[in-house]
């Protein structure tokens, strides 16, 4: 059974209690529940690992190497100036999809600007918890195969 | 039966034909198959419209304002030129979902900057004919009242 | 009698049923009906032209050379980036007024731009279709010889 | 009967005797008395203020609050820094219509800047004395109530 | 009684140990225990909390949503780059005052730039410690109900 | 007695006029009243100037050489562009406190630039009139000796 | 026998009638009947095709595929912004050449930037029609196999 | 006997007392002695005057046309944003010098830059009051036909 | 005996596991092995610290002011956006070495950028594990009072 | 007969020898041969110079000016920074074609720059040897009198 | 008696001949003996040097520090990039003046920045020939101590 | 035996005679006597070569493919913008270090960038004369086979 790594970053945590008109009433409880109920339907397991501290999110991802088949990963706000979160990306050789709960091309400027995409194998934003759904099954499509 | 228009933009008529190493050897035509097989699970029914002419995808654009419930469009290239594709996608007052077949964030740098996505709903890209099938499924989602 | 075309670029089709809080509630037929009726007062004729081609928009201009003495042009979207339809306006060899219905300056910051501008005699913009009314009696004016 | 105040930038008061081949022949005060033969036939007063001094011209346009209806300005060179004049204009509450003779679009680069026209209603630029006349005509379309 | 935190980010607690000519030469201690003072004056609580780590700081920052009113935050380095701790403080809903000890105005240019200034109530600099004591009084004012 | 000079640039006179949404309802004769009683309690004699002439507040602020022991400054819009104003200050040779009633760091992008601030010894923003009250504060802390 | 398919853009189909002085005073017919001579000298065969659209200009460029060896292009103004022909030039595996008539250095400065020239075989400039007749000389070189 | 108008812009007057390792210890009134003195070496008249008003600056200059035959100026801060004053100096039609004290090229990046300077005659600065007297000669021999 | 502390930052534990067409294929361990023993031949002791975090990495380089008499660091990632690490440095008042494995200068254009090495005494890059060795003996000449 | 000057920058000496993936494996003496052969058939006389050094080629340009009638030109990399170079072949008053071997649009991105372009003819690029040859053949064709 | 190198670059040799318009019609010669007449007067001898090439350049300027008192230097196009020169400037520790005969604000836009001037004592500019004359004059009262 | 270039650019014949602050007091022959010292230890020839002239350093760079087996070079100011260096250093095919004197990152901004890096082996900069020691003995790691 294929396993899936879904990480997200700072402050989604307070998902549901935190500017509800831009992320939502849902809790990344919800969102976890619900990326559970899609994964038993595929036939995958899933880990979740949710981190407000840019070294915590590193060491996660690098212990993904010996411990799970891809990764779905919101990098919250470190999407737009972590380098070092891309670099521990790109060195894991996992296939890595990038999710964000909100349209990150219709807000600030500086959101618009992800510095993980390059590393990654896809970009999906902008459905609410949908997102993780749909980067789940696309992230499925590869493992099982389907598409190289 | 909620109708959805799948348009796509220039060149994409060329896949399979073209640079198979980034986009893959799937046609158009594969592709649509493999979107109206996932649209008669999900209970919708799709249109497929291609063009090479800005214009035309305008025309063609606006006019599902009268015939369809939701867009889901790959523009090729003019995702990062066209603001006259951009008006007719804000115009039309329809849920639209932009996707791509490659991972535009690390292709030429004129690629990472899209001016049509700040008018959708969301972004899919780097999935191959897989961006397609999960837009439509996130569409889906927000047509059936699942997600406003 | 001098004969002026009214050119009108990509989605002006749409007004009145697109975003009106921005565009108002006028559709084109209303604008095209006003700008004729001042044409009746100023003794001149006046010819329409719609198209979300920038390639019709370009042949329709150049057929101006032979047929028209003026030109009043609102570009749309291609206002920002159609270098095609800036050289179409500066070969024809004619007066062009450039007009905008909204006030261009204060919207997304691209739209400040306009690329067709340097090659016309003017520019009016943000009193919807008055912008075209005012175009109408400035060209006139030159036209009429009043002014240089 | 509406009130109308129009205002003149830094180096205005040197028309017609300041490079006639960009600003063309006419003084200000033949402006002024083509923009007061117009007024009386719209039914309209105009007052006229001209000064090289920012302080001055926030002075005038502040005053403005309480003798007129609308302004219209020529702000001059002011028009690509003074964003004191641009909260001036901001503050008084009234449609401000910006009038240029030339066509700042083809000047000097630093001229296709401006940063008091976001705070306008709209902006006519190319024609000469005939802008003021067009500015005029606009906004006493505005004030008539024909157009919000 | 109201409460407020005060939150010191990366190296602020080397104040006094670190570059007296820009710092000064008070310890990180003295200043707390000046606000410590300042606040028994106002009759407000004041809680303290310094890191070297961003996501402790976001952690810190988070928990404030149910055991402080108010906070004063002098993010250090994090000023310039740090979008994630801007999200945390965007995110409590609670009035947040920036303070710096340095004129961040005329250091490297870096310095001028603030990620977190845009989602802060105010923000005060220049003043050393007493920056954090009139930040104090600004954030009691507010939290007082005499202004918001 | 220490004296305190506060200056207020241009438009700063339509305060409680202007754009309450953005300045509150306060006038700028309130803000006086509320730093002279401030200035009572501390101990030091404050004088007033307001202009909308950017040569007035240059020559007050030359004058206060021989006249005030410290300035408090807002510029107004100045503040993003007047060289002239910030050499004022950098000559007199006396501390000077810059201060804004709201937060300019998120309001237009001009307004987040102060080209006074590299001169002045800190800056105060957001707070509305207590801005001034927390600058004279701190100003007096300054010229009491309590700091350098 | 080798058949090289000759594509002009935008406006080209203007030459003779404008701007004599950027673009001399031979048609665009002028040009091709030269090419054809010259192509009759090297023994291979020529189409010629013009067109204002993008679109039209594309589909010609995908029907080479099937019918040509190798394109020579003059892309007009579509030069500075036009992604898409990009793509097409790209996808369709020919030995491609840009064209220019005039020195698009020396002119205004988007002329001076080619989104095409990147993937072309090379870029002949400046020499009017010879422009043409070099690129095709420089295209037959290729194709006859004396340079790869 | 050639007249010539010397002008010296915003803080000039504090020349002396301000910032003496910048600009020296010599007063304007010692530089005015130097220049008058060398102008009576060179038969030619001097008029004076010095503002921190940009309005009173372009007044005097405009009453330039009438009375004098030259002109130099040191703008002082406005040298580095005042178009209005640079479309004084153009509209004089007379031959103006820049005169700066310091060397402008070596200090805040934001004085390297001159907008006055494209329509003057020609630039002196870094040599204190000797700029001035350096600029006298200058446009003396440009005034005694030495040098068109 | 002079100590020195050798830091590492983000994702530098990866190495010998991580792209080693760019890295190489020694370990960590492997270059900190080679680091002692250099160490010994020069007669210096030294530490090492990795850590994914930039807060560790801080408080340990704030506790080398205590322990050590010198810094190499290779700050990975963090090289191109900590502030936070460069005050860090900057703080100690120590000798600090800033080294990297490959030539930071031909990778992504960001990596060409060190916000750490302007508090640097030096930087050394692309030499792999030599690039700490020449770092160590850098050091040491500086430390042992070859140069200053 | 007409004279002919072929102009070679820094490292072209290098052909054959250098980077033969980029510039393929022709000599510099190949070239010129290839050269001298085309210049036979079109009777006109050629010599060449080649140099590393700046100064050289612009005094042997400048020598031109009295023994050639037309200039051929490949700067090597001083195509993208030498000033110098433009000003002595804006200085000759002889017509020059600018050539270069690669695609200089489709390398480095500094390469896309030519700052010798704007005071050239023509420029030929991207055909290897042949872009000599095409070079002399527009240059000819000039000389000869068949085109302005 | 102090003796002063007068330097001139690239291309200054061609004085008279190249572009009259921009350069006048006197030889390098005719200047060079009206700043030997000039150098009479003032007592002063005067040493002369002009050379297309960078290296000689510098190599006459280090000479200077043994053979000179100051230079007077018109670096030509080497003015806007030639950062050895600069360096060999700021190494002689000799004043040295910076002349141009044009103004170079007033041309192309790369001219408008000279990397020259900030290691230089003053820059003229403007006045032809009269240029190196107020240059010498200028350098003439610093060496004899008029002026520090 | 191994030989390898040592290459010193512009001005550094200069060193112990300019700003000492700099560069310390140290001869460029000081330097390379330090350099035999360390190449006998390490078994190596090395030869030197110094020029202000960047044609001389390329020509005897390109030498170097012939004579050497590796190259270290200071470019001195030519790194900033010697595009032609940087080609000539990439011709050779041999590994070549670059060094500097100075901490290159923390002096003006132009000095932060280097156009030669990219092309090189590493660079080393910040250490005086050990700069080129720590070169050598990095180069010599690499010739001698201990890393590729």
């Amino acid at each position: 059974m294929k396993r899936i790594l879904v990480v997200s970053g700072p402050n989604l945590n307070m998902l549901g209690r935190r500017e509800p008109d831009v992320y939502g009433t849902q809790t990344l409880g919800d969102i976890e529940a619900a990326v559970v109920a899609r994964a038993d339907d595929l036939g995958v397991s899933v880990s979740f690992f949710q981190s407000n501290h840019e070294g915590a999110l590193i060491d996660r991802i690098q212990a993904a190497v010996d411990d799970e088949d891809g990764i779905i990963i919101n990098p919250g706000a470190l999407t737009h100036y972590s380098y070092a979160l891309r670099d521990a990306v790109a060195s894991v050789g996992l296939p890595v999809v990038e999710v964000h709960l909100s349209n990150i091309a219709n807000r600030e400027e500086f959101r618009a600007t992800s510095v993980i995409a390059p590393v990654c194998l896809g970009q999906i934003s902008g459905f609410g918890a949908d997102s993780y759904i749909r980067g789940l099954e696309a992230l499925c499509d590869v493992l099982m195969g389907e598409r190289q």
